[in-house]
């Protein structure tokens, strides 16, 4: 049995004024009492410092003759119990702050005076900003955080490169008819150049050069950022969204962490509840995607005709972000067919509005599997049976309320996994996750560097297969 | 900056004495004072009790909001500060004891009245032995393992199957001139039959098919444990020696782990120094073996010529485990060639002998290597340059003295991680990197459940590839 121990009372306020000692109140009427009084408080707060000394010494001291132990592992502390060491590296300005003001500019906005000025737009890849803001806010208010800040580079076992990669896609300026706004005042963005002077900068950087950059996470949430670079840094820990344009030897489940999109619609606060869902199926987003995404306009055609479907195009605009909001707090169930890649950020915009996530999407992979089981929240169904005539909308509409308010009370469990502000939302289970890493990031750079020359008519990998075949729909 | 606290004092011993009360041997001669000190200490007791429930309420429990939450990394307790919940199977005796009773009646032992009295055999795959015999002590003399043992497999996170694979292959009775000893009185034991019949028996327990057997953890040592059985034990963790004999899609460096063997000759308990360290290289064991072990032919045509080289044909034997030591731990350098897989018990020898392994195993994987930087502790050579005649003697001349005892120094940092028998040894570190593993299991079961049918051209592999050309040699 799990010897946990079953003490929790008395209260956390018992633990300065002890029993034995007086109400405040009487204290100055009783100096006698007081005096008694004083030594008890004092022996009491000595041996709570003589507790945490205990504490301290023997249940979180690193064992003995423990070289190269790992912090991850050993190095607790109270408020951060297996918290793993990150340095952020001071970036030269262009790659961040730099990258928000060539975005401002490029759309027009002013020059501000001072970085604290700038502004990081809303979109769904602003992970790049909640991480880097997350790392900057003072020490007391990431207690609890698993991934504690070191100043220190020697003391880091990670460290993260802050480039605002996902915005520097976008920040190069607007072209209209091939011709660069106001290309005279404004030297134009250039965010290739951006991603190798990065390359040249993390060079020269003797920790980069140090464990071939196995212990390095670099944040590329949309799935084009860092394509030109990426062959670069693929020994590190990549934060993505999926891995629709990375090669198997770039990326993995096992060496690189799933981030959810930001959600772009408002959370519903409401509770569970079908009351107000008439709606049976809402979607709304772009009817025309290369690739996976071709199956989109399939099921336009497939369910348009329906009644209680809502399905519609549209792009990403304040107008239809209101409209998809209102659809998705009315409905029952929201579609998640794959974009370009299989993610897209609509799934995050389903789940914190409570409506059961419909997924459409075969290759899809999914952030913080290991403590969310999507089959709990969300319903997958493969691409050829979605599009068979009838299909889907005949299965849905057999899904009893009872089942879809099941669904609704563990999307409630878990939406704050998908909350970038909540403090123990997003931010908090990213760095667990990376910090999970950290293990099979020494044991990749130890191994390196004393391994021998072999030969292998393959690449030297180590894999976890799946070994199922495959199911239909969870339906 | 880490905000590790910095209270280390007073001593452990003040912590139920408070400075406030008197000495013991006064305490009957005053009555008074009786009273205040009995107020005074429990007044400190309480205190200690409210602080135990403080840290136990807010700073060891669960975060609010959270479904399927990890045990790894939330289930906190004091004694136990990330530790996994283990279920070891009430596997049929067939698995365990009996199979020590069919070695030791081979063997021409006698029938014992009680399992106690069965004496598991000396040999460099009783891992087996260790972990089951852990598993059984009493969780107070468990404290600080990474492995809570649970007596309810609903509460399990992860399942042990305890079967002693690797004495099974060598409990089938021993035939001279192919005629099974004894036939009549004691039917043949059969490993094959074994091992089919605990897939037999696996197959009828709930918990191994509800995740398709990857929270299950199978110990196979011997690099040819479990071999007619392990294409379906492959999802689950394996505890292995190397993947000599296993393919790629049944075992890796990220699914599984490595363990070391238990050593076969006495620790060296001296301290370091060279000394009484006068012959540079040590190798006994056995000179002719399959595969990369052929190098071992090599390697003695080259070496037995050399005057400060001790190179002998040898098996295992109580008087050739003798010399062993002797040599081991008089000789500055240990060779450690292939065996018929890439791993072999010798190396082990060496670390606890303080004799730096001169380690010529190309495909060599090693244990715990994210604690344990084997540069700092040993020498690699690749086959081929290890081959050139006069190379390899050469070179370990010309290391200087300092550097031996700088290896010798890490050595004994180290070595307590393969010695079995120390509580900080071994056993716990192996249950240490099983529970690393926790979150890729959780991720594959919840994963493969959904995943829906796909179309693939290969399988479908998470992976973590080196990217290094190979060195030669770290001399």
């Amino acid at each position: 049995m799990n010897p946990r121990p079953k003490l929790r009372s008395p209260p956390p306020s018992s633990v300065v004024i002890s029993p034995g000692s007086p109400p405040k109140s009487l204290i100055n009427k009783m100096p006698r009492k007081f005096t008694r009084s004083t030594l008890t408080l004092a022996t009491t707060l000595f041996s709570i410092l003589a507790l945490y000394a205990f504490f301290n010494t023997f249940i979180f001291s690193d064992p003995p003759n423990n070289v190269s132990s790992v912090s991850f592992s050993r190095n607790y502390n109270t408020q951060n119990l297996k918290s793993v060491k990150v340095y952020m590296y001071d970036l030269p300005r262009k790659f961040t702050y730099g990258v928000i003001e060539s975005y401002a500019l490029a759309r027009g906005g002013e020059k501000q005076s001072d970085d604290s000025l700038l502004k990081y737009p809303g979109n769904q890849h602003s992970a790049e900003w909640y991480l880097f803001s997350d790392l900057n806010r003072p020490s007391l208010e990431r207690v609890g955080s698993a991934a504690t800040r070191v100043m220190n580079p020697e003391e880091a076992d990670l460290f993260y490169v802050p480039f605002f990669s996902s915005l520097s896609l976008v920040a190069n300026p607007i072209r209209s008819n091939n011709a660069v706004v106001a290309p005279v005042e404004r030297p134009a963005y250039s965010d290739e150049e951006t991603q190798e002077s990065l390359i040249e900068w993390l060079e020269q950087q003797e920790y980069w050069k140090r464990n071939n950059g196995w212990d390095h996470v670099f944040i590329c949430q949309d799935p084009n950022a860092l394509y030109k670079v990426v062959d670069k840094v693929k020994n590190g820990v990549l934060l993505v969204s999926d891995f629709g344009r990375l090669a198997r030897n770039q990326a993995s489940l096992v060496k690189d962490v799933i981030l959810p999109y930001s959600h772009r619609i408002n959370t519903y606060t409401g509770d569970i509840g079908v009351e107000n869902r008439n709606s049976l199926l809402f979607f709304m987003g772009n009817r025309y995607r290369k690739e996976g995404g071709k199956i989109r306009d399939l099921l336009f055609q497939l369910l348009e005709k329906e009644e209680d479907v809502i399905i519609k195009h549209g792009a990403q605009s304040r107008e239809s972000r209101r409209e998809a909001r209102k659809g998705m707090h009315t409905s029952k169930f929201c579609l998640h067919p794959a974009g370009d890649t299989p993610s897209a950020c609509r799934l995050f915009d389903a789940i914190v509005s409570l409506c059961v996530p419909v997924i459409i999407s075969d290759h899809i992979e999914l952030p913080f599997e290991d403590v969310v089981d999507y089959r709990k929240i969300a319903i997958f169904v493969d691409s050829n049976t979605a599009v068979k005539p009838g299909f889907l909308v005949k299965k849905l509409r057999k899904v009893s309320m009872e089942r879809v308010l099941e669904y609704q009370r563990e999307l409630k469990k878990v939406k704050h996994y998908y909350e970038y502000e909540d403090p123990n939302g997003t931010v908090k289970e990213i760095w667990r996750q990376v910090s999970l890493k950290l293990p099979l990031v020494r044991l990749m750079i130890n191994r390196d560097k004393r391994l021998v020359k072999r030969e292998f008519t393959e690449p030297d990998c180590s894999c976890l297969c799946s070994n199922q075949t495959g199911i239909l729909t969870t339906l």
